[in-house]
């Protein structure tokens, strides 16, 4: 591989010693290295502005973020053997931390491989590439994932949205393999069928893991309300804790079918009620019906996407967590996720403190939750964190 | 109960209307109210300037935080009847989430409680009261308790240093009931004898309950060493879970005597070694002697006592951090606490971050752990969040 030298300005170098992967484009000396002359997804030599190689990567001049660094170690540059054994170092850590094979093998820049995402379902890898500089060795990401896992079926699901930002297509392709309709997997207690193809983002949300283990510690024998539940995950999961009762809230007509499908491939748990429809109406509906709950579960997609729609964003996470514990019954427990790394956690805590407060309501914060280590934080990196889960205590007032 | 006003001056109300529970001096209005004119303790109607009554409460001249909100609710004042009730409260939640009766039952302001802490063991209440307004009720309080939890052993640990800032003394004292020397809880599959007299703080440290559990997740098979071990805790639960062999560093004498008994009272874990001594000159040592753990937990005091130690406390945060990181095996795991609320979670993982840069590794921040639920945090007062646990990978570069 041939490392076309990319180079910073006077002190750009700071964040990338400090530890951060990312240029942006401001940073770059285009005098020296003028980022027309790269194409996208070009292997370079982060270069500071007195001639120290930092570390390789690669670039894309058609992105805000220009380049990211992928190696330190001149002796280890970016190129397929590196990819090779940052894969083996991302596995060695899930096989260490689960007895089965369902996680998300490669977290981007957390794993050291930025714009990769490799979720595995037992024999089958789910690939999404997120950076024109892997979609450039996506040949030798594919070979690296065959040294590593010999013999699976692999699929490329590069139709994400932010594909878009590096100028990218959007596309699906079946690399190898057999691909089933849909795949079972097992997860605290409860069996799930998940569509590959079909399904949201890369299929499964395993970031969830340990915040639906703990929520199972709340919902023995209780009333359970589930909002916006894709495949039924947080839903079944409570009633295989013992729930009494499960109110599912869902708005993709497919997803409500595998609830069903899902609830029934559990044996013994008694019957999951799924509603089809747009959540915030439905919750207004249950409200004026004057519906109880003594735990309602909100797992949102992200409902500030990008910065400039904050604003609109958090009012949609203040109505949205208003509306869920104006459901509760008088000692009652919100579990409120968002996955919006827009949001920051004391915003988050902040918007529950609203809650209390116009609602006349007590509220104690009980647990924390974030995404599971199968999903590592950057410390240098706070964009690597985005999933936030906060179990509260609702009390009426007296 | 008779409540003298404390007038606040012109919009000082802003702060309790959101939600938090403290005055502070500069927020009164002397003029109206001179502190002058209250005893330390007395109970007040905390009342703005334009003579609306925000609730009830305590307050104390001679503390910065002069007065604590305890009820909003005029038909439920502060008293004898909202002591029983908010115990009654705490209580509920403590039952639902625990099988067994060992637990933090109060925990201040986050159970309506400001100055007020409880700690349960089995039939033994330790009390800890950090304010005059709570001192000025203690005979209430006793009541409140033995008609909420009825014929347990009361002890008071009024030792805790905080009581000075108060104008409080210290004292301990046995209020009703027998006192063993030790008791004996089981947490996370250990058992473990707790000195109750003469332990630090209340005795046992249940805020690290959940912080612990994970931790079993790391150590099976693997030599670990638990830096300020004090009863063992950390140390005997990673046997416990199969820890090959656990190291176990502690400054006092009679802790490390406990270590010893903890560790017999676990039939079948093997053993434990500890080191007697000053945790940074051992760790120090064991580098010096090229000891290499797979694991290494770091539990220490709150190195940031009080907001002026900031500096030189964050110093030793990072002196500790790096100690630890440099003992790890190639690919090992640190899991760093701190329970100093004045180092904030984005400080903490910097200190992270920083180590890595420094020793050249590469750190993934695989859990980030809280106090545990018999801790709550109040979403409007972030000083009644202090916990922080941070479980990280730390990588060799390569």
């Amino acid at each position: 591989m041939e490392f076309q030298p990319l180079y910073l300005k006077k002190g750009e170098e700071r964040r990338l010693r400090a530890g951060h992967l990312w240029i942006f484009s401001n940073e770059v000396d285009i005098k020296r290295s003028p980022l027309t002359d790269f194409k996208a997804g070009a292997p370079i030599a982060i270069t500071t502005s007195n001639d120290k190689v930092l570390g390789t990567g690669y670039v894309n001049p058609h992105s805000l973020i220009c380049g990211r660094l992928v190696s330190r170690d001149p002796s280890y540059p970016f190129g397929p053997s590196l990819l090779i054994h940052r894969i083996k170092v991302a596995l060695s850590l899930r096989n260490r931390l689960f007895a089965d094979p369902y996680y998300r093998l490669v977290f981007g820049e957390s794993d050291g491989l930025p714009g990769l995402v490799v979720d595995r379902y037992d024999n089958i890898l789910i690939v999404q590439i997120t950076t024109a500089g892997m979609e450039q060795v996506k040949e030798a990401i594919i070979a690296a994932l065959n040294k590593t896992v010999p013999g699976h079926t692999i699929i490329l699901r590069n139709d994400t949205p932010i594909r878009h930002l590096e100028g990218l297509k959007s596309y699906l392709e079946i690399i190898q393999g057999e691909v089933p309709e849909t795949i079972q997997l097992f997860e605290n207690g409860g069996y799930f069928n998940v569509p590959l193809m079909e399904g949201q983002k890369t299929g499964w949300f395993f970031d969830h893991r340990l915040n639906r283990a703990r929520m199972q510690h709340y919902v023995k024998g209780k009333r359970v309300l589930d909002v916006f539940s894709y495949l039924g995950a947080w839903g079944i999961q409570a009633l295989v804790a013992g729930a009494h009762q499960v109110l599912c809230v869902e708005s993709s007509e497919a997803a409500v079918n595998f609830i069903h499908r899902n609830t029934n491939l559990n044996q013994g748990i008694g019957a999951v009620t799924a509603l089809h429809g747009e959540a915030f109406s439905l919750l207004n509906a249950l409200q004026a019906d004057k519906e109880r709950f003594d735990v309602v579960i909100l797992d949102p997609p992200a409902l500030i996407k990008r910065k400039k729609d904050l604003k609109q964003g958090l009012a949609a996470y203040r109505r949205l967590n208003e509306l869920a514990a104006r459901l509760l019954t008088r000692d009652g427990i919100l579990i409120s996720s968002s996955c919006s790394s827009h949001l920051q956690w004391d915003v988050f805590r902040d918007i529950l403190r609203r809650t209390g407060r116009h609602l006349d309501r007590t509220i104690q914060i009980l647990e924390q939750g974030h995404q599971g280590p199968d999903h590592p934080i950057h410390p240098a990196i706070p964009e690597t964190e985005y999933l936030k889960t906060l179990l509260c205590r609702v009390l009426y007032r007296g």
